[in-house]
């Protein structure tokens, strides 16, 4: 059963997630079946790319940003979902070895105006790593089922 | 050796890429690694969920439409990356069974005011099953190196 509702987050609430850490069989894995770009998929082409050596896709960042707020909250949430995200910043690379943090932010929250049984709740996702360098951030609205939405009409 | 350099790409170009057909094991397999929520991970909770039944997660969605445009047209390109995304929309269910393309449009064009060698495309991302139904949507910036870059300056 779920035990974070709507209600129970504040503009202003801030928790961090993690660690993780990030390995190169992994970063290669998803590059072979998501994103086969030489700098993601191959040490060798990666040290000869722009970027210097092996990092991750920006959307392994994402799925890995996602499985730490997941084990970190969401699972413990009565969540229904996203619509999308505002903003999506792949700032540094994510390098083989790296150990990730996510850092959650509450930045609004505001009811449904069509459905009186959810509410949104707008968060800011950093990750950083060990050395407390940006990776990347994410801003995007989760919608939550409402606590005290049983037989309740609209705010 | 790249074919697609920053000058092969006009504002109002558009092209379309796929089909690939996305199947039950493999939204389970993504949600197990990085989105475990019920409704990714099991046909029977996800039923009962308010999404009726077995979806992909939103992030196996971008990372399938990074496939079909990396094997598109991204892997043919003199790619530099990409700073993130402005907009991603996750609009309707990705389901066992779909069968989806993506239509690449492209918004605007410019240079890079600090990276002579590079320039920015403006791209639209439009993901469609096969009943032509949206299902998602993302705009982002890629990074793409000049053909005319050697030894030039900033246009």
């Amino acid at each position: 059963m779920p035990r974070l509702y709507w209600e129970d987050f504040s503009v202003g609430h801030v928790a961090e997630y993690g660690p993780r850490l990030v390995t190169a069989d992994e970063i290669k894995a998803f590059a072979a079946e998501f994103d086969p770009q030489p700098m993601h998929l191959d040490e060798e082409a990666a040290r000869a790319s722009m970027i210097g050596g092996l990092c991750a896709s920006g959307w392994h960042a994402c799925a890995i940003m996602m499985r730490i707020i997941a084990d970190g909250f969401i699972l413990d949430c009565a969540s229904m979902g996203a619509p999308g995200c505002e903003e999506v910043k792949w700032i540094a690379p994510l390098r083989p070895g790296d150990r990730v943090n996510v850092r959650a932010s509450v930045l609004d929250r505001r009811a449904s105006k069509s459905r009186p049984e959810m509410g949104f709740v707008k968060f800011r996702f950093d990750m950083f790593n060990a050395s407390g360098t940006p990776v990347m951030r994410l801003t995007t609205d989760l919608m939550l089922k409402r606590r005290q939405s049983v037989g309740a009409g609209a705010p």
